[in-house]
Order: structure tokens, then C-alpha cells, then sequence
């Protein structure tokens, strides 16, 4: 199978509550802050392949950073809402990887989301390839 | 028993992670963000007695304001970390709650803080009484 | 003149601090932040036109939201850089507004964007006609 | 002159806009967000003596870390709001610094606080002797 190739490997869904920090004076939650609630999918996302960022970061001196965001705002959450946030990985590359992630609260969808992502070597700032140990488990988890 | 003399009525514990979203460039959990994980805390506190701020808003017009905080930064949390929020009510008045709080990771104590909340009427702005039917299972939980 | 047709009708500059609340563990701003300054770049450059979303929400009962946005993140910003937002309307029809709005630090473009916003009526939620002396001061400002 | 003895130093005030990721659902600045607030004042307190944290960071290793705050909160602000933020150094040890904090809109008083600080050896994470020439600095400001 060809790494670039993957699509839809794996799905996360990961819920989480509205607090007031999550509020504006409108009366819902902060435009900017449905990517925290993305930042966080994408983290358990890589978590759930036994991946920690912290580890990335200092054992290899790699971090995987955003290069480009997407979003649709389709209808807002409030205070105390339970929502989850999905995230499917919807393409992998040797030096970066693509998500798409929707955010729901029950069946009706509030947010739709595309990350790219680049591996960067934090010492040069430079893109770097994926760590072929992670790469192999992208590729098992196809 | 007498409302004011309620001490420690209930304690919840609520388990957080780090994000990055909660870290500074100090590499360790920014410090005005304990007082979101506090909230939190308070929130699910309140939650677990069967309320909710929004309904106490949309029904009463009345909201639980902080007016005094203290609090003791003993160790750093940091990317990854999985925490506790333990919320404890130390006093309830007629218009006003105080409570103890301390966050912990594992055994080590990271945070302890005491946060006094007013019950405000937000139409006049002005202190008013709990809410008799919130009073009473205040006094049940005793 | 046709209102569709507005484009690029004033630029707004807005300098800004980078303090520790902005960034994250990576050392640099967390991503989510740039939205955040983007916002306060559109406030200003609608302030700058004698219009404050508060007084639009008291009076009309309408609001301004975002319903898309398009981010690229080129080089990241650091603790302690001053940086500037630029706000530019791209376009302008009956009830929505196109912002085009880029970071800069030095000469160095850091972030640009591009954000839609539509005009709702908030008591039903439904797309508003953007008020006319709100329209009339956009068509003069071309 | 002894340097434990140094009250009121320098007043810096600091002038802010509310934007509305300050404020939440509750139609005020979030609680947790005047502690941003009294960081920024503290930052630029610092930079008006001629030090950056990063440059500390970089040169010493050493790191300005929040060990105690208290704060009261008298009054709300609100979207649109100008206040200033007001930054008095209260006291000056061997390896720690307290600040006094205050927080106006117009001549109303919003917020008050006490910020106890640490000068750390980040590499040994042990408290650390502020640097000579920030001592010198801090007397010849008094």
C-alpha cells in the first residue's frame, strides 16, 4: 500500500463539555476556540496510535505543526452543551498529514474543519520526513 | 442545622489533560489557566447537586459570581499531564459560597486555591438570597 | 456605485504585543491565537468606521458572526514580538461581509486569512440585512 | 539603601481594550482573564525597566514564575471597555518580587490583586538570586 494514499484511516470521537471560559459575550462559544476543541481531537487522535506530542518533541526534536486551516461555522454551541469532536485523518504524506474533523452536538453538526499538518525539525525549522515507526503504524491502522 | 455552619458538604473530583492550548512558552501550564481548571471544577460540582448555570440564569435571573480568590502555585503542570480538581464547599451563606479547591497530579499537589462566590441578582446587579430549592439540597448533601 | 462591488475599502492597521498568554509549549503562538488577533483587528477596523458591536446588538438586536474562515500560517510569532494586523474589506453584499486580513512582523508576513461574516438577526437567528447607515458609511468609505 | 526594603518602586499603567474573547456567556470579562491582564501589566512594568522575559530566558536561564496571587474582584467590565491596568511593585527580596495590581475603568476600581514572584534557576528548577544588574536597576528606580 502506498502511504500517500490512505484515506479515512481511523476515527476519533472525543467529547467534551462547554465551560464559561469557552463563552463570549454573545452568548456562545468564541469563534477561535472550536480549534482548541480541534487541537485537542487531533491530539487524542495521535494518542490513541500511542503517540505522545511531548515524546515527539523531545526524542526526536520533531513537532507537527498547522500550515493551513479550513472552517465552516454552521451552528453555535452554548454553555453547558455536550458536543464531540471527530477527527479523521484524510491523507497521510512523507513529510505531512491531512485532517478532516467535524464537530456535533448530538446529530446536528455545528462545525466542519480541514488541518494540514507538516512535521517540522525544530532545531533547522525545516520540514522532516514522519518517523518511520510512526509512519508504519499510520500504515497498520489503514 | 444552621445554613451558615456547613463545612466541607461534598467534594468532587474532575479529571483534566493538558493541552497544548493550556501551556505557555515556559513550557509548563500558564498560570491564569488554574483558575478555567477551578471553574471547571465548580461547575461539576454544582452539576452534580442536579443544577445548572444557565437554567439558575434563564429562570431566575440569578448567577453565582466570583469576589475573591486566593490561591498557592506549589508545582507546574505541564504538556500531556493528566490532573485532578478537587472542589470541596467549605461555607455557604445566605447570598454567598466559599470553597477550597486543590489540583493534584497523582499524589503531588500542583495548585490549592480558595474562590468566594456572590449569588447576584443581574437585573438590579445586587446580592441576593441562594435560591430556597438550591438551599435545601445544599443542606441534604450536609 | 454597486454595494457588491466594494473591494478593499479601507485597511486597517492594528500593532500588538505578544505576551506569555499567547503562546504555547512549542515556544511560539499557539495557532488557535491568530484567530483571536484577527478579531480584534475587525473590531477596530468597524470602530474605525464609529461602529461598536455592542451598540449594534442593544440597538438593532443584530450581530456580526463568522461563518468561514480560511487560514495560512507561514512563520510562526514569538514571546515579546510586536506584530501588526491588517483588516481589509474584500467584499460586501445585503447581509454578509468578506475580510481579507494578514500578520505582519517587520516586512515578514507571519499569517493571513480570510474570514466571512454574516449579519444575523438574533432573536430569530436568521441572516439580516446589514442596517442602512451601517451600508451608507461603507459605500462613503469607498 | 537595602534592597528588601524597596516599596512602590515604579508605577507602570498599561491602557487595554475588552475584545470579546475577553468576555463570556455571562456578558463580562471571564474571571480568569484579569490574571492576563495583570501579566501584561507586569511584562511591560518589566520591559519599561529595560528587560524582556525572553532575553532573561536565553541569557540566564533564569525565569520571573508566579508562586501566590490574590485577587478581588469589585466591579465587571465589559465588551468594548477601555481600562488600564496599573503595576506597583510592592517589594523586592534576594530571589522573589511582589507586586501590587489594580485595574480601572475611568475612576472606577475593577479588580485588585497581590502577585507574589520568584526568580527560578530553570535548569535546576531551585529558587535563584535576581541577576545583579536587575537588582542595581530595581534600586536606582526607587
Amino acid at each position: 500500500m502506498q502511504f500517500g494514499l490512505l484515506n479515512a484511516v481511523r476515527e476519533t470521537r472525543l467529547p467534551l463539555r462547554i465551560y464559561y471560559e469557552d463563552t463570549d459575550a454573545g452568548g456562545v462559544v468564541y469563534y477561535a476556540n472550536y480549534w482548541k476543541f480541534c487541537e485537542r481531537g487531533r491530539t487524542e487522535w495521535l494518542r490513541a496510535l500511542g503517540f505522545e506530542q511531548q515524546t515527539l518533541l523531545d526524542e526526536a526534536g520533531l513537532a507537527f505543526v498547522v500550515r493551513k486551516v479550513e472552517g465552516d461555522y454552521l451552528r453555535p454551541a452554548r454553555l453547558d452543551d455536550e458536543i464531540v469532536v471527530n477527527t479523521v485523518m484524510a491523507d497521510a504524506r512523507r513529510a505531512s498529514l491531512k485532517f478532516t474533523q467535524y464537530i456535533e452536538r448530538g446529530t446536528e453538526r455545528l462545525f466542519t474543519a480541514t488541518v494540514s499538518i507538516a512535521c517540522l525539525d525544530l532545531a533547522s525549522g525545516r520540514p522532516a520526513a514522519i518517523p518511520e515507526h510512526i509512519r508504519k503504524t499510520l500504515e497498520a491502522a489503514a
